[in-house]
């Protein structure tokens, strides 16, 4: 019996591994990294360039914590600024500053070039197939 | 135009975080890591429960400094124990202690338990179209 299981587990890390390695190696070249520019990237597609810190712990099943010391350091390197929610005036939310705004095209290009190659190797089809699977593996606890 | 890649990178990255979160809190109730929990049931896994440290490198893609650290952790704990390489003498092969050879058991069940519910719930070609996804983005540099 071929144990499947191991073998998705095993590939998922692999590949989250391998991800991470190669966005920290092209996050470099702007002095940022891999972290800052997937919260860069979701950022810049959020209304005013802002959301509040339980959406980004959210976003990336990171916890409170760990998102605090994320933010911090990005707002000492002047690419997240605090502002007031303009919804509800009691709240804060984290917003893109100018400078990290001049670096979302370098994101983006990085993001939408991987989803080419993607999208050329694999259907519709099979890419929802293996969403599919993630999300369960997420969600089975 | 949806943006697939950001959804899957996203998405391994969330079954990465919660995958390892369920296998440290079904470790620790044996005082384990999850990292040992894998290393255990890979090495259950080899010819005379031994590989070299490069195999386990490659298996689970972690760099050599982050695997001497967990595996002097193992050693530490008598889990592993360095042994000369059977089939090389001049090499050295880690192997799992008897105590750890105890461990088997309970690693196997909960990593079976876990690939059940996932052969349950997907086909055997749904899993295989997954796995070319994750095999595909860990190649493509």
């Amino acid at each position: 019996m071929v144990n499947q299981m191991i073998n998705i587990g095993r590939l998922i890390k692999r590949a989250d591994v391998s991800l991470s390695r190669q966005m920290n190696d092209f996050a470099r070249q702007s002095e940022l990294t891999g972290n800052q520019m997937n919260i860069i990237d979701y950022l810049s597609r959020q209304e005013n360039m802002a959301d509040n810190q339980q959406a980004i712990e959210n976003e990336f099943n990171i916890r409170r914590s760990t998102t605090s010391i994320i933010l911090q350091r990005m707002e000492k390197r002047h690419l997240v600024q605090r502002i007031i929610d303009p919804h509800d005036r009691r709240k804060r939310q984290v917003q893109l500053t100018s400078s990290a705004q001049q670096l979302v095209p370098t994101v983006h290009a990085y993001i939408n070039g991987k989803e080419r190659r993607l999208t050329d190797h694999f259907s519709p089809a099979e890419l929802a197939t293996a969403a599919r699977v993630l999300r369960y593996l997420e969600e089975d606890n």
